[in-house]
């Protein structure tokens, strides 16, 4: 994993500015960057980093950036040049190739010749997996599932039956693609199962995270368009939509049958009410509460930050009270200009 | 997966307008079902979709709704008739019978002749499955785990030392019943583990969504009622009691201790706090906070719903000051009324 | 499982009022304990129970309260001792010893001599396990994991490539250590992946509750101190740091980059943003969100508890005219003291 500066400026457009046979090992941050690491400045807020960092090498946006260490590569976003050599800098942890010898495969399961299926995964009837997937140790991929090229499933992960994934995604452990949504006719005080006959269909290059869960619709199917990204413990309902490009942080809920636009962002711990239509460009702030449609992009919110508790309690007891003291001061202001009115006319 | 609409007219006590040997080969929705498919109509609003739907035929709630379409089977609550038969489409995804080689099953553990074991799964000493019960691959069962008839755990799911669940239960994939509750006692500065020597016992007919954890008990058990269901990512935490029939929707958490009654309705994204008590029919709307016990049935909130960022801050900003408005009003009030007191006076 | 009362009292330095051969086999709750069972009064609120139980033993705080049972334990914290004998009566449920024969075990893998390893889990290569440890059946460890002694993984536990566990630590199933963090660049309207690069160090004593997830640095380690408890479906991000001895209760998400003192208690449901600044000796109450760093030790929140709908619909309604209400209440004062001003000028 050594690349010398100059190979690294290629791959990102880059020019280098300093000394391009320098060896990089290792990303790292301008705080605590050795001399083999390269590091970023993106935020100009962290400027003064540049004069202290003892990174071998730094990725900043202009000349006048690059004049204050000694190696750079000058490229226009930063940020993303990182991101971008990231990838380079990711260890080997895949040990085995091909499919180990303890893993369930059904016979009736097509798998293209390069797939990895780590120990212990089964993989039930009529599968079907793209070449390039790896699927990790312990992973339960039911009856008909199908997967795209160069798909990952990390250890763990559980896909029911007939769960549809595009070409590149990455799926994280534990998570739970394709159970039932929560679906029950009330029927004499108790609940009556429906069942759930959709599916769920991921396009490309969508990534779930740890623990997420998408549970298949209950007729027709949940949709995930190409390139969501979704962040750990998040929980998709049945027959939701989500359109292109749209992030959604940790622990974020959408109940059943609302449709999420693109290139949305969508905050953790947000709660969004079940049979809604968010369009496009929306951004919603954390903890906030979806109970409406929103028709018109841009950001939204209902989360109210933290205060010590002894003033929260007196908050919201005057919250709690806040209808009597409106018509009270209804009332008050009827009065002065009742009064004032009678003294104008005098 | 076919079968005729008088068939299906007799499994839910329906009258068949129309033919009665039309092949209904799946279920549909209104808008998108094709002529092999049988849709339904709950909800009065969406009459007019009757008109246009390319459904085969449709359940609905009287004749005259009949007339609109050309084949239909009346009953008296559509959407019921829907749940009941949604149960004969589901695919058969269970491809392996009995117990699969692969699966680690305790000599000392009694399984029914008919239960089904999944690859890879795990059945600890003295395990007690009755007869069909359906183990997922890669399920996990602690020593001593105990099964009602028909119960079935999807993949992955864990359940810990002693946990007894009833019949027809559904555990789906990485809910985790029986973990420790989490209860330690502070001890010069650090915490002292309490184990949890209670368990978790389930009624008959209770659902359990991914990822969701319930806690076992700290000394006595966690007890869930008969048809309880509760959706994705909820945590129940030790010694809570659900009451019979009562529905928790994703995302909710209930906190050591509590009680809630039977058929209770709780909406997703909910936090109750410990030691309490909620009656039965409660219903608890979305990200609503119960920091009190409840003694009274109805329908309980505390959830705000979003509003255009910008507006809200000014709103929160308002809401922080408002004992100090309250105060100044109060003052402004004792200010008028004095004023106008004496003004009546002279 | 059986002790002797003066057994039980020297283990937690108490004394025996009554029978010290009394037999004790069991815990139990002062109001459900039969005569084989120890129970304890913590708080003197429950004090009449003492009169009723039948419990064969009560860990008590004082002679006084020993006087109104037949035999009881003094000691100083009746709480910390009930914690502390509870360890005795933990039922072995740890039925297999050594590496049972359907684990995968790397070639590479170092494991002390009497670790055990659960059926079918799956341990890569070069992870280091000290000895002591438990690896329960169907976890995962990643290439390079190292566990200290006596730490506990129970079933279906996964830990990505290079997580470091610390000693005595316990993970309960369905956990999640090491996944990615949720980072991406935005370009071109689509998010290029950040590799995540660092790894997740935890200290020694750390319990992390079932389907919790804690998440890998983007470059340097997410780290959590020694004796930190986590709760169930806790979400930990990328490179967060927690200080010892914190607790943090079931459903908190705290975002990347955030730093948390030492000795905390963050209660359930509760949002923290990233890259904030949170000091030692910090409470926060449930579903507060945490938007700003907090420098001062004490108790936060933001959560509001719930009212009837009806009355919570009227109270959100003028919630969001608050700031109208402030407006024009303002411009009342204003008016109502220039009236005042002017009559006391006359």
């Amino acid at each position: 994993m050594s690349h010398t500066l100059g190979q690294l400026a290629a791959n990102v457009q880059g020019v280098v500015k300093g000394d391009p046979n320098l060896i990089i090992k290792k990303l790292g941050t301008l705080q605590n960057a050795s001399p083999e690491e390269l590091s970023f400045l993106a935020n100009p807020r962290y400027q003064s980093q540049l004069e202290t960092t003892c990174a071998g090498a730094v990725l900043v946006k202009t000349e006048e950036l690059a004049q204050l260490v000694e190696n750079a590569i000058v490229v226009s976003n930063p940020y993303l040049a990182f991101a971008q050599l990231s990838n380079l800098f990711v260890p080997v942890t895949q040990t085995w190739s091909g499919v180990h010898p303890s893993a369930v495969v059904s016979s009736t399961a097509k798998l293209a010749s390069n797939v990895v299926v780590g120990p212990n995964a089964v993989i039930d009837d009529d599968v079907i997996i793209a070449q390039g997937c790896i699927i990790g140790a312990g992973c339960v991929l039911g009856r008909g599932v199908r997967l795209g090229e160069n798909s990952k499933l990390y250890p763990n992960v559980t896909l029911y039956h007939d769960v549809v994934l595009g070409a590149s995604c990455i799926i994280h452990s534990a998570a739970v693609i394709g159970a039932d949504g929560f679906g029950f006719a009330p029927h004499e005080g108790r609940w009556e199962k429906i069942h759930q006959l959709g599916s769920v269909v991921l396009g490309d290059a969508v990534e779930i995270g740890a623990s997420t869960t998408i549970d298949r619709g209950a007729i027709e199917n949940t949709r995930i368009g190409n390139g969501v990204k979704i962040d750990n413990q998040v929980q998709i309902a049945h027959n939701v939509i989500i359109g292109d490009n749209t992030a959604i942080a940790a622990n974020t809920a959408i109940a059943g049958s609302t449709k999420i636009g693109s290139c949305c962002t969508i905050s953790g711990g947000v709660g969004i009410a079940g049979h809604l239509t968010i369009i496009d460009h929306v951004h919603i702030t954390g903890m906030t509460m979806i109970s409406n449609s929103i028709s018109e992009s841009g950001s939204y919110s209902s989360g109210m930050g933290m205060e010590p508790t002894n003033k929260w309690r007196r908050t919201v007891a005057r919250v709690r009270r806040i209808d009597d003291m409106a018509k009270q001061f209804s009332q008050l202001k009827k009065q002065v200009n009742k009064f004032l009115e009678k003294v104008d006319n005098k």
